[in-house]
């Protein structure tokens, strides 16, 4: 197995958890922990460490023998670290958000293209064993047609400083709805309202509503302020509906085979929907046997058969831009009062010279 | 004790728990139970009742022995039998929603008026030990200020012929919003979006947000096509928060001594806002012990007691027609893709001559 | 289908729920309530029935339009009450237990026997839809061989005035278990502790734990002192293991496919079991979809069957008498404090002259 | 802060747990961790330690560096292992249980005495602050008297290949009952039932009934055979009743104001105890505020706190014996089919020059 060195940069938050399941994945070799404060990246090493510190960004990307960084900074910097990562000829892990602005992270995407370097997000829910598990349900027809997805992530959060809690925490269920979606079925346009009780400068509640092709609608409650900390998300489809509680260790996964029938619906005319019959089925719910697992180390293991396999990770930055243009048509609704607005189509602006015009004309 | 002699009419889904409830209250005495299908009617009794059936509303306004009605059969009928009632001298409980639209409401609560008799609404929630309590906690100011409040209603439900999902089930979560506010805070707008992934011809999924006096937000989400049952509600203050979750009866409401604290937020300019200390609180979490008794029971004792002592009922039918305001302001969001609408003044409404006026314009 | 004429005696604390549901039953025509207290009896009627009410359990027989009667008044009158009805010619359905002893159990059992009258037991869990969806599975196969079965069923319960918690309570568990044991599988011996920490002269926890043929063991806990009520039963297999939550509508039944194997266990002699390989499986857990329907509408239903058909019920007297012969040894361990005491064939006292002698000399 | 230098001992289940939680406890120096396997030693501490891999004791024991010992590894081994140890001058912290039998933790318990050198038990359990503020709760007084304790901890757990499921999972719940019954209460004897459904050479299932002084009881089921997990204790008070579900992280402890009174039972004669009235209080129930910390941490600190400060750590040896004195009376009552037996003083047993007799004569 090729040996990939590696760099954290950022030893905040989420980077001890980086740091953790770096030495942890078979083929990486944790080179340096960097941050501005060597002082805290030393804590978080702790004593027994033969892990380099460093204060120096240049240092590490200097070192031939990082050939990868994993960035757990604050999003605003993503850009420039990133980018300095890619001209050095790095690979690059970043924590969600892929950057600051839709523009931004187009730019990112092509200077890894460019360089057929790997870009990848750490969209840790997508490598869950749930996750995996909820896409292979929808992907194979298991559950049928996708009618309605619903997201809860409410808890006593941290007012983040820098974003609100739009930013904070729906990249999470923006980027599972667009790992588990089936082929063909994407966001047109979402809807934004917001709250912020405690004057924090910021929303702290928030309710996304997506359109999706077909007409099916996505839904996420994003909360900063509640006592009780819920993370459920609802499938619904023609044939299954699936509720994962992410909460439940015991039973994260639930299939009900139950739903509404419409039989015949599409043929009638519009007035004789009314009369319709509609039929309920209850059938069983299975729970799945999942495999217990940290993601995170899935994320590692994908990041490193990204690398030397040459080949597109499951989340890669594309991935990243297209929660990007979600979250940025989403700020732009919230600021507009809450009308529906169309998500830019992210394929089209990583190629284009202008990224920035067209969001521009967002917000 | 007064008695007073009640009629019900309708013998549908709801109007045999009408029947139970009213043999079991003292003060009132059953005569008839109304139905057009007598075997409906019949069947719902039983052969063991001394109740009598009729097929015939003109039949059962005529009997001097009936003083009053309870109303349990469709919404697009409550403006006719109402009607017919009050000009026959009877007091009315309706079943939600107090009509079709919010002018027929008007209408009917007009008419109650001028006769000086009882109107009433069978918001059976607002009637129940948890709501009861809800109501003291608010309004004795142990919430502190109320931040946010937010419903879910889900469920495999009936798709009903005639309503959508917003009028069948949010004059639940709309009316005990209504019941528990403190004095001066109230709705002011409200978005609605909704969808119908199963050809419904009606909205079967939906998600209402509420401005209210002060830049709180209220939240609620109502789904007939959920394969859980889901019955939550939270209100979040700035002292306390609720959680009223009406399936855990050994635990319906947690009171979270917890919030997040923004001192001297106030205070400060907007550019400084961003580093102000905010603080957490995690203190204990209280489950009050609640009476367990059946709502409905107490809903047919205020009406006794609102009609013997001549005084408002606790949800009359001003309370009703602000429920009536929200919704359609709600649809007419909804017809428009989201945006923000003005809910009507009920209080202003009520009284005047032409009250359709204005909510045709929201149409 | 043949109506049956029925009396219920008894206006207590389930005396209504009988009269409830006898009305509701096809084929049962509910003649009197009967109870010594004729003022409670009429309020349990309310004020809009026509069943009669009577004080005299004799006028009551003397009826011949009374067929059969379904009594539930206290334990330690079952025998004069249920010997009356018979020895007047009367079907009995009686609540549980079936007797204050063992030998008057067993006096029912031949009276009704000899005259050829159904004696049923309203053990009401039997005819749940849970109860009867475990009967099938374990008598199917599908959990494989029973390895174990575990009930809890404690709650802050009424400390009555006549019997301790193990007969106040483990009646339910062991008509449970009765019911859905596999033929050939039977209660041989049990040993129980109890303990009175509020002195109120009797047992208020206990734990009963019972040996089966072939070396599983059943263990009971009731608890009249427990703040939280819990209702949940364990059913351990070979191949799958059956959780029955109670108080869990929306899945009270949970199907685990899990369990370990000890491949090869039988032919390896003692010494080497240790080293055996122990594998473990962690297969899907299945929540069947179950009907909502009250089970005391089945046992009603069963009894008008089990008369009209002329065959034994589901819950004949003999499996009171059965559950009578393991609660007498539990009782007898408890006053010995603990030591494990055989129980009872209840086949064979049943039909001997002089039932009373064995058990006595357990006492 | 005095530096502790520690070698952990074993490097199988548990070690690994004692050598992440040393590194990052302040005063507490690894030196080593210590496996007769070197390899595993190697691969738990990873590619980037600089803790050092011995497969000698005897080497570890001789580095003057090395003040003290963690001992993870096999019961049966615990007795020479922690014995060399402290023979050697270490401090010893020795996983549950303190050996494998009482005589030989007696030895333990002597010759750590005798050296005036640290013995401590890793009760890990009686660390979390689930047991410290149920601790605090009895010993304050706030629950009343103690009326029974109940604990639950079933699992899929793995079958032990030298102890049956007494022994592997009962120290837990012994430990936590020894850590909070107030002074004075302590258990007299212990009834055991047990069975061994699957084959395997020892029981997998148990049940375990203690007496307390005083009356109350005691309960355990431990369960390696169930497909759900629960970890439940019940302490019921004559004021209070607190329930503790350890995988409920959101409300760990729910104590509630809810019990049965019985006015006056002490003073009544015999015959008038069932006349007593009871009552019931339903008073509201307190989830209080929990930090959440991990309790290995808590073991580690008091460890370093113990051998610095030169005091009985809370767990000391004589706790580890109190609990065996338990585990041997049980086994004796399984094998005797479940009669109660007497359960040592462990206070008098540890002093005591001949400590192995009495216990051999309960075997």
């Amino acid at each position: 197995m090729q040996t990939i060195g590696l760099a954290v940069i950022g030893a905040g938050y989420w980077g001890p958890n980086l740091v953790r399941n770096a030495q942890a994945t078979p083929g990486l070799r944790l080179r340096y922990l960097c941050d501005l404060d060597a002082d805290r990246a030393r804590r978080v090493l702790g004593e027994y460490s033969t892990v380099r510190v460093s204060d120096s960004l240049d240092e590490v990307l200097a070192d031939p023998e990082v050939h990868a960084v994993a960035i757990a900074t604050p999003a605003k910097t993503h850009l420039p670290v990133a980018m300095a990562a890619l001209e050095a000829g790095k690979h690059v892990l970043v924590e969600k958000p892929l950057a600051a602005t839709h523009a931004e992270g187009a730019a990112l995407v092509r200077a890894a293209e460019e360089r057929g370097l790997t870009l990848m997000l750490d969209h840790t829910y997508c490598y869950t064993p749930a996750v995996a598990h909820l896409r292979e349900l929808v992907h194979s027809g298991g559950i049928g047609s996708v009618q309605y997805l619903d997201s809860v992530r409410i808890n006593l959060g941290l007012v983040q400083p820098d974003v609100d809690v739009l930013w904070d925490l729906a990249p999470h269920d923006l980027s599972i709805f667009l790992s588990i979606l089936p082929e063909g079925v994407r966001p047109l346009a979402v809807a934004a309202h917001g709250s912020d009780p405690i004057g924090a400068g910021r929303a702290c509640v928030a309710h996304l509503t997506i359109e999706l092709t077909g007409g099916a609608m996505a839904h996420v409650h994003v909360n900063w302020l509640s006592p009780t900390k819920i993370r459920t998300m609802v499938i619904g489809g023609s044939q299954r509906t699936v509720v994962w509680d992410d909460l439940n260790p015991s039973q994260r996964l639930s299939v009900y085979d139950r739903g509404v029938d419409r039989a015949g619906a599409a043929e009638l005319g519009e007035e004789k929907r009314e009369q319709t019959i509609v039929s309920y089925r209850t059938g069983d719910m299975v729970a799945p046997a999942l495999p217990e697992k940290e993601a995170l180390r899935a994320v590692m293991a994908e990041f490193h058969a990204a690398i030397t396999e040459g080949r597109p990770p499951l989340t890669d930055g594309r991935s990243g831009l297209r929660v990007l243009a979600i979250l940025e048509a989403a700020s732009a609704s919230l600021a507009q009062g809450g009308a529906f607005l169309p998500i830019l189509d992210s394929e089209d602006v990583a190629g284009s010279e202008n990224a920035a015009a067209p969001e521009g004309a967002l917000l």
